[in-house]
């Protein structure tokens, strides 16, 4: 727990990521002040901090050094961030990476146990956990007349990456790692502990074109995800069934709707009820797509020393589902 | 009122209104039972009269002569549409003809006041009025917490036609007996009594293109109605929105959505209540677009001997509407 | 081949799908006529055959004898269904039923090779394939530009049964006879030969509630077939996407939408190529959701000779991913 | 036109609109740059001037003095906007200030009249006009396959104000210069100038809640606005109709679809051509909405010194159709 209300953050990063998401993001995070600004290439991590007035470095120990951030926010490659999370922690620095934290659970697991030990809020930023749609959708399944859950379908519609990035070998793990970390984190925030967990993949001329990722929960329930390289242009979609038979979805994060059985033949009467969200056409900022809300949990966690919901630990349960997946897809598949 | 709980038809215009939706949405009448088919075309008579067994006719006396109905079903010119029901009122038989009735309304009034004479029971094939969903619109419109009518907005798109029909000089005036009367005649089914109307009107190269439609009912409220044959296709647009904040809307007939004032900030709780109707992906027959209802009414009406809600007097209001449009639209306009 | 250009058709079942579904389309196909109707319920028989003056009888026999039908169209309990066939078949009368054929693979594989054997048409109501949106995505798919198909998604929301039917013991079972096979058939109808089919089944107090059918086709591609009795109305998604990075899809057999990759930045441009179908507001009759189309196919199918697409045989594979499924949920599932 | 190649803006009014909207926008102008914060409440401007280190001011003179901006961006009441607006414009320094600029049209004459004999770059917030949806919409609009313009139907649903603002004594006076500026604006842009415009009004319990304008243009092509605080929630739509048979629509500023004409029938080969436009799930920022494009084109004509659209002088044709309306208001109306 700080002892100020407001939190000295560096931003590590000024790259697309970290400028035209985080940082103004950021700057509407009422309890939070940006400290300084790291990025190897020294004049872009000026030309932001100029924004604000803020110090600018072209090293991440500098930033540390002179501004004594309570947490840094970090959006780089994954190495990198890897390398610096380990740093941030060592001093005992608050840390929020952008997604996928590290390339393989062996080390996300390392750096949550190194988090533990030195009892440093940790944080990925999963924004679609946050979404305005997401949210709205947790607090339907979680009312009583949802009942139990018995099905989460994710559509995570992407177009790239198409090849191997950040020295992996497989495109396979790198699409996972940039794309599919984002409705797995999202089904297990829903669902809860994975029982099972299995992917049938679809190649084109060797290349990753599409996967199914097939999950049963401890709880009961299950969950599928489509998704993959191949569609036209970039969408989501979400939709769960639950035993009180009771639908709610969510198409492009646009929309919220409840559907409830009703009277099929009362046309007249229209007593079939039903809830929906739609935000406003003026609709502006960085709240409906989450990048807003993941800042000011993390923030608010930062300065209360509690935990912080997608933790690195959180993503534990994500990295074993993607490996899982990886060592399958090394076995002859349909292609 | 009949004595028999069956009512005779006799169809008189095997053409293809006739044939692929008065015919089969009357095959489906439970208390109807077809006696006979006339059309001065005697091949296509025959050919639609084969499939019930009934006999057929080249003239319409032959068929009120030899198979005595109760009512005729008549989808022909209006010319020959108003000659004929003149013979029907005339015999004491009703007479449902599909719209337009006639092309003027001094010969609907004559008409009217013929069958009001007789105590004959008429009516005209206004199905929009008797879809599924202007039927949920009318009762969310009913339905106290809607308040008083404040507007409603119809969009009715056409492709055609775009010449003149039925010997008129003016292809505004066929538009609307043609088309615009379907969205006029909904709008006052919904409204109540006209106190003022006027239009304004688009002409591509002198030819008619685009109308609008100003209403202002007497007991408050207005209406406005966008037509014209320049549309890409058919499509009909409803909504209407009432002095308790409700709005209830139709798109092409195909749903039904009613919306009401909620809790804008509220997107967890998702407290705003909607209702909504859609119909099956199975839908089939000749309910939805409300060819059946409109049958089922019209032969309830006559073994009753009831009024039909779409009597030829009913439509005397849509035509003041249409002639007092199309006096202004012989004045200079904008073109 | 027939010797004439028009098939007689006997109607036998005078129920709820044969009144309200297989007569009226079948009253519009132009080269069939109706010759009897049988029901064992014999009012129900003369009930309907009145409507068109053709004789009925309480058994299907009868029928046979004094009619002379060139082809049956069935809609009774499978059991029945399964006799009746038989019967037809060795007379060498074509015969269409409606779904499920039969209970048992067994049994469809022993119509089939009855018909095979007597060189007589045989047809199953599969009337999704035959759909207006189902085609339009079969000549989509079809198209050189959409490339190999990669996966084809279903959702086939139910509301029932709930419960076992047609003496079997199974909840699942019976659901997939009742509804399953829609999706299953047309799944497999687009995508070919199925190399390998396993189900995943959620069950709510030991009734059957939710299954996902995974599938793979031999000639490459994937199908997921989300379906279950819990939802809150009936409802059907489908939606494929191929190799060229296009997506078609259609909700509710109201619409069919192309998606083709585009410019992504080019708003002002709207360079994205999207093709697109609904059916006008005043859409009646039987063909949008393929009743229409199955039966015209079939007779034109009588007439010629012809293999009818929805064949008794072309069910065997569905029968066997249902059997397959069935021997899967007898092992211990999540429940 | 500028030395510099980067504007110095001064923001004046640290309310919600200042600090929601314009403040963030503002941040991601990359040739702008903020040097100082002026609000009457000091603790405010304070507040928002510490996140960028720019000075804060409780009068705007001083902001003047000291800062030497190019540019004023103001957020304030009309009246406070007016005279800022007058004191900026006689010290040469561009001012862009949020709707409405003020409450009459002559004043709004004056300050246009005073800017153009000053030579300084004048603007209003009609963040509608800029927004993604419309800046497509228009494009569609000028594309030659879309002919003339024949009609434009906006429908801006608000909920309030509802009652007089800004010392006004009409609530329909204050609700036009707070809401139905933005479409008219719209419509004006789109279809030039004003030939002819009347509007329908309905009051309740004698206040204002529903409004209809009437548009003619000079060059053709009408306009049909529909609006008032009667609806349940905020939103928009707009749909424009060309000579060429296309219709080019937007719902809630998230989509712009351009529909043109094609084979009806050809439900399997799908030639209907269509384009669309959709925003990304993860759509974030002050892009879609207007608000970035409208300061970004500002602050360009204030470093080029040439005419920004949004200008004072181009919204007197707004506020003569505001006027007019008010007009005719006065006289009695359907109540």
């Amino acid at each position: 727990m700080l002892s100020s209300s407001i939190a000295r953050i560096g931003l590590v990063g000024a790259g697309a990521q970290g400028t035209e998401f985080l940082f103004p993001a950021l700057m509407q995070v009422p309890n939070a002040t940006m400290v300084g600004v790291a990025d190897v290439r020294a004049e872009r991590a000026a030309t932001l901090a100029a924004r604000t007035g803020a110090p600018s470095f072209a090293c991440v120990e500098a930033l540390l050094d002179r501004c004594a951030p309570d947490a840094l926010i970090v959006a780089c490659e994954p190495d990198a961030q890897q390398a610096i999370a380990a740093m941030a922690i060592d001093r005992g620095v608050a840390v929020f990476v952008e997604k996928p934290p590290t390339l393989f659970v062996a080390d996300l697991r390392s750096l949550a146990e190194h988090a533990r030990a030195k009892g440093v809020v940790t944080g990925v930023g999963m924004n679609f956990r946050f979404s305005s749609a997401a949210m709205a959708i947790r607090d339907a399944i979680a009312a009583p007349d949802f009942g139990e859950l018995v099905h989460i379908s994710l559509t995570y519609a992407a177009t790239k990456p198409k090849l191997p990035m950040w020295n992996l070998t497989s495109s396979f793990h790198s699409f996972m790692l940039a794309q599919t970390i984002h409705p797995l984190d999202l089904a297990i925030s829903l669902g809860g502990v994975v029982a099972r967990s299995d992917a049938e993949l679809v190649h084109l001329d060797h290349d990753f074109a599409f996967a199914k990722h097939n999950l049963t929960f401890e709880r009961g329930g299950l969950a599928t995800i489509l998704t993959g390289n191949v569609f036209p242009r970039f969408d989501f979609h979400i939709s769960a069934v639950g035993s009180g038979s009771k639908v709610v979805s969510s198409t492009s994060l646009w929309s919220v709707d409840v559907l409830t059985a009703g009277d099929e033949a009362a046309i007249g009467s229209m007593k079939r009820g039903e809830r929906q969200w739609r935000p406003s056409p003026l609709d502006s900022g960085y709240a409906r797509a989450g990048y807003l809300q993941e800042l000011q949990m993390f923030v608010s966690s930062v300065i209360e020393g509690s935990a912080f919901p997608a933790s690195f630990e959180s993503l534990i349960p994500v990295y074993e589902v993607i490996e899982s997946a990886l060592e399958r897809a090394s076995e002859p598949c349909a292609d």
